[in-house]
């Protein structure tokens, strides 16, 4: 089908307000935040803005109908192009669908439409004492759809896990535009095994089975008290260790964050005010619990912390917490001005690694850096091992953008040859797909025949995942 | 294929010491613990006891080229006929295969064979200050493997969840007698966002999909204090109040059981010197954490519990705890007394239910067992809705028999009714396949087109889940 019939159609079926055909729309909906797009973006032939099941199962239809590929998309602040149209087809916005269908505070739970901000839902649950606990960094403007999709998580997965373990029920409208309900058909339960676990094979899918336009949500009880722990090391082995020390001693913290040699730089450099020591790395943890139970917490993990660091502190009033953390909530930011002329890169930035092996990766990835001659700032949720690197170059220079996605791909082998993986919260899209069978060998076989059950024409999200 | 041929293939394969073919031994494998297989056993061809993953190959090719089911099998405490070959075929018996194969405690895991058994893994980990959180009554005998295929949990589940939030990777034998392994062939790594989640899918798949032959599990920091608190209540309604108000009180207690009237009464009966005291409910909160921490909690719940409950009591030295506890831990064995000439069933044992309608569910379970004239006992884990019901008939009798199972049948459409499910923990099996539709609607057919994916000849544990 033509491009403008494709537009004729859809303004027909919706109404000219949720279709948007326009040139610059279109512009703007072919990038999401990776270096791919910026490099090679995938301009639509239509947008679609549905706010209904119905509406969604319209669209879908007439694309199952004529083969045209479908991507939805949640709020655009993915890494991976997972969004984008790259060779055209229907892009479903699902963002402005934002509803807070119910909020179920006795059996501790919540149903929202995919549009939904995570932060805006956090802010609605606040005032029952729940919350939803995975917090990605993008928390202010990405949707509760994204994050299903991604199975997005942050900086609070050591403890709380990623979106998976909140999700109980999904809507879903498949490929030929029927409706699927995961998890119980009229269910409520925050326990249940009945049947295959079609809502944790969707969590994640990134779009390639069907379009999410429901969520049954867990709530947790929202903790009342929180402090931070801050060490300074001289010796990057030593962070590590005390990480572990800490879950020795039976302390799961919320967080566990890292900001190498190269992390504090940029932050200094960025901000002198901020003043972080100089170090080989800075640990940040953060517990919460009930008062006396955090208490007691940042006092075992001052201890262990002050065998190996240069200097621990341990704060729980609220203004020094800000301080201590606020290295670490600049970071991404910094991390883009460590060149006058340069620009973080959104590319290789997501790998996951074992525990035992995160110093040996960050010296390798800081070598790598030396060997391309590009700045590499690391830091992370160490945690759980997942680090994000930031090259920054000027992606104006066709050689930097050579070395650097050479650099990227060393560092995506390097993550799987240390027994991690490509990507530990942002999700594979289409930036890591080449890495499917390297990681998982026969298993995407599986997901393709999966894929397959759902999806016979291959009309969503194709050429994305594996 | 002749049953003798299948029997001695199978001999030629393993050797006579892994196959089982004695007509004593085949009846053995002819039950689990479900009332179902004590009305109708199912006898396999053969019963093999594999302890390699070529073993298992040459069993499931041997399976897939001549067409025969094959059904595995933990250590059948299962409670749903899931581990029986009621058509016939081979049983795979993998509970001697109980290898640990190594604690990797640097990376907060550890890699098993399917047969090691809950309670033993548990030790092993002890070691290192770690633990594997899901708890089912049946730890000192259930295995690993079982636990994986049927999603157990426990009454930890409230705050730790069920056994699907520890699996880090699995190793499958696919029916065709190919090795697939999940969450990363080679990774180590405990966040991973790549690719399709097909261990989330295998988990509580129940052996229809492939045969689980090794599973790399997540381990969690040990906690090192608990605490337990006693209420009691004349008013059935008070109890889940409490147990909400608890949860906005920012607190997620490791575990909320509920034993209501007929589960105090039948305690005091079976062993009278326990002396529970006479009431329409008891709760039993168990906290874990730090020291300090558990304290905390422990007396904000016995202040919430106050408001509303007879008496409360608050332990956290351990012989007063484990005797606040002791009326729980024998339930399900007194259950089974309250009539002299009777016998506890397991059969609708698991509903879960919104925690909002527990009570009425608990009173409606009480006006259907008058209605058949069956004694039935309630206990089970009330914080996240999971019911256990206790039907006590003299299964000699056929009148009885018939009775009971229309009991059971009310019981499951009373679930899903009030918005619950059929299962929250125990899986499906055989007995709670026919409420498939009911449960899941249009999601049957697509976990039918995933098995059929993963099983085109449908060999694997056929006649199962749905």
């Amino acid at each position: 089908m033509e491009i403008k019939d494709i537009k004729k159609q859809l303004v027909k079926m919706l109404g000219k307000d949720k279709v948007l055909t326009d040139e610059l729309d279109l512009m703007y909906y072919s990038y999401d935040s990776s270096f791919l797009t910026k490099l090679e973006p995938g301009k639509p032939a239509a947008v679609v803005l549905p706010t209904s099941t119905e509406e969604v199962q319209k669209v879908v239809r007439f694309a199952y109908e004529n083969d045209i590929a479908i991507v939805p998309r949640g709020a655009g602040t993915g890494e991976t192009g997972g969004c984008i149209a790259f060779k055209g087809g229907i892009v479903l916005d699902l963002s402005t669908w934002d509803e807070i269908v119910e909020i179920d505070a006795k059996n501790m739970q919540v149903i929202v439409r995919p549009g939904v901000i995570h932060a805006r839902l956090n802010e609605a649950l606040a005032k029952y004492n729940l919350f939803f606990p995975p917090d990605p960094g993008s928390s202010q403007m990405c949707t509760v759809g994204g994050m299903v999709a991604n199975n997005a998580s942050g900086l609070r997965a050591v403890k709380y896990g990623a979106t998976e373990q909140y999700i109980l029920g999904l809507e879903v409208v498949l490929p030929d535009g029927n409706v699927m309900v995961t998890g119980g058909m009229n269910a409520r339960v925050i326990k249940n095994v009945s049947g295959l676990n079609l809502t944790k094979l969707m969590v994640g899918s990134e779009g390639v089975l069907g379009i999410i336009t429901q969520i049954r949500l867990r709530c947790w009880p929202k903790p009342k008290a929180r402090g931070i722990a801050m060490a300074v090391y001289d010796n990057l082995d030593d962070a590590p260790e005390t990480v572990l020390e800490v879950y020795q001693a039976g302390i799961l913290p919320s967080g566990i964050e890292i900001l190498d040699g190269s992390a504090i730089m940029a932050v200094n450099q960025f901000k002198p005010q901020i003043n972080l020591p100089d170090a080989e790395a800075i640990l940040l943890f953060e517990v919460d619990g009930n008062p006396p139970g955090v208490d007691y917490d940042g006092k075992v993990i001052a201890e262990i912390a002050g065998k190996r660091a240069r200097s621990v502190e341990w704060a729980t009033d609220p203004k020094r917490m800000a301080e201590l953390w606020e290295g670490r909530s600049i970071t991404a930011t910094a991390a883009a001005r460590v060149r006058a002329d340069g620009s973080r890169i959104f590319a290789g930035e997501d790998i996951s690694i074992p525990l035992s092996k995160i110093a040996d990766v960050l010296r390798a990835i800081r070598a790598l850096g030396d060997k391309y001659g590009i700045k590499v700032v690391n830091y992370g949720h160490i945690g759980d091992g997942n680090v994000h690197t930031a090259p920054v170059i000027n992606p104006e220079n066709p050689e930097e953008v050579e070395k650097v996605l050479q650099l990227v791909h060393d560092i995506h082998l390097l993550a799987i040859e240390m027994q991690g993986s490509t990507t530990g919260e942002h999700g594979v899209g289409a930036v890591r797909r080449q890495y499917a069978e390297l990681e998982h060998g026969l298993a995407v076989e599986y997901m393709r025949a999966v894929k397959l059950a759902f999806d016979p024409k291959g009309i969503m999200n194709p050429e994305k995942l594996f």
